[in-house]
């Protein structure tokens, strides 16, 4: 199933994709998709005809909510490595987004203040449904609930020229789209053979897919869950392929006024407006 | 005032200190200390004597709850850089801590599978009481609503040995004891002048002070407000002192049966046992 979010920030409902790929109000089954609900969505009492449809196109927000950790995994193409001058990692890299960071998935990408490389990243979002502490690679995937687009929005002199850690460029407001859907992951039959694009103005930046992932979804939930127990609502965001603006020749940021769309086969698109911090 | 929650893990009922230190039940009054109270503290309708008080000595949770940002400030005593053999950096290193590390005060310290440098650094933390974006380091302080004590648990080789990026090693489980209390800004007249100190098994290993901090606490609520909004519940840990078990010569790290306690001046103090994850 897909499920979605809809409403204003912060008062979002939940709500579920029906045959026609109209919304249906979920809020009478559960109050939102968070939580110990992400762990029984499978056995969620859902009769799609009998729930509302909810009408107009409400903003959508994140697909998941309350949110603990946003993690990421950096490096983890190899030819997205290969752009940015760095090597494979020997193992994963973590770095963490501030949860602050995660909006809907057409909510604008925001330029902060004194920003100069605000960059893109479209990226397989992984959702935890159930918790999972020191877990095998061969039992990770039941840990998690379903899969989203994620673009961890960057800006390059904040993550690597403003004294150390990346996680300053990483977590910025608006810099972390997540959706438009959660889909479960009995409909993602391999999540490491999808397609992944971005363009900025209606032009390919991005084209790549899933399959040249170095650490796969498997392997990175068991790695991380080695560290630190991963959460129900915890996002796990698992690298980009090439065709970032920091690894064009010339380099190529964002401005404002400029238009960002972004898909994972299977999984939806979202379009962003990319404006001036006020 | 002195805030604190008490109770079963993930159960806390939120607490104040009486005149002669005893807890008295808040939860008549606030749900929790955590979210839009934190913004009102100071107006909080709260008659000390007619609260009941709590018998026994309950467990402590970590003072302030539902923190969205665990945020760290990196080498921000200059005696500390000076002991890991790193320079002061220009400006202040952020990194994330999980919140999923984030336990009371006396909840044990959890030595990882795996580990062989588990360490400890006593750190004054800063507990935001209102939404910070853009201030100016002569506003910051409005923005705070008080502070704690905080034990910045560390994994040496996950963090520098492990690819990149610090938050491998800072983010495990019962890796952030906070609290015991939260004290109301009112109370702590220059938070650049406390005494602060850690023991194992009862030798003295931190003594410093606040006053060796490099960027002091306005500073660094301004500088990462630049960056992101802070949100009321966000923690700020602002560094620590020299002392910590890499910095010895030769090396000293924690093992299961040692016992740390810390402290800050005004803040009260922290004692946990080591164990070994099971």
């Amino acid at each position: 199933m897909k499920f979605v979010r809809f409403g204003e920030r912060g008062a979002e409902k939940p709500g579920v994709l029906d045959d026609e790929g109209k919304i249906r109000d979920l809020s009478g089954v559960v109050d939102d998709i968070a939580g110990d609900v992400l762990t029984r969505l499978d056995s969620l009492d859902i009769k799609l005809d009998d729930l509302p449809v909810v009408e107009g196109s409400p903003r959508l927000g994140a697909c998941v909510g309350r949110t603990g950790k946003f993690i990421c995994i950096g490096l983890n193409y190899s030819d997205h490595a290969a752009e940015t001058g760095a090597e494979v990692p020997p193992e994963p890299v973590i770095f963490m987004k501030a949860t602050s960071a995660i909006c809907g998935p057409n909510d604008p990408i925001i330029i902060p203040r004194n920003s100069k490389k605000t960059d893109w990243e479209v990226e397989l979002g992984v959702v935890i449904g159930k918790s999972a502490k020191y877990v095998s690679e061969a039992d990770a995937l039941d840990h998690v609930a379903g899969y989203c687009v994620i673009n961890d929005v960057s800006e390059r002199e904040f993550q690597a020229e403003r004294a150390g850690q990346w996680t300053k460029g990483k977590s910025c407001d608006n810099f972390g789209q997540t959706g438009p859907w959660l889909v479960t992951r009995d409909e993602v039959a391999d999540p490491q053979n999808l397609g992944m694009w971005l363009d900025v103005n209606g032009k390919r930046m991005q084209d790549g897919s899933t399959n040249t992932m170095v650490y796969g979804v498997a392997h990175v939930v068991s790695y991380l869950s080695q560290f630190f127990t991963l959460q129900p609502g915890d996002i796990i965001s698992t690298g980009t392929p090439p065709g970032v603006g920091m690894g064009m020749k010339p380099q190529q940021f964002l401005k404002a006024g400029d238009v960002v769309e972004l898909g994972i086969e299977g999984l939806g698109s979202q379009r962003q407006d990319v404006i001036a911090d006020s």
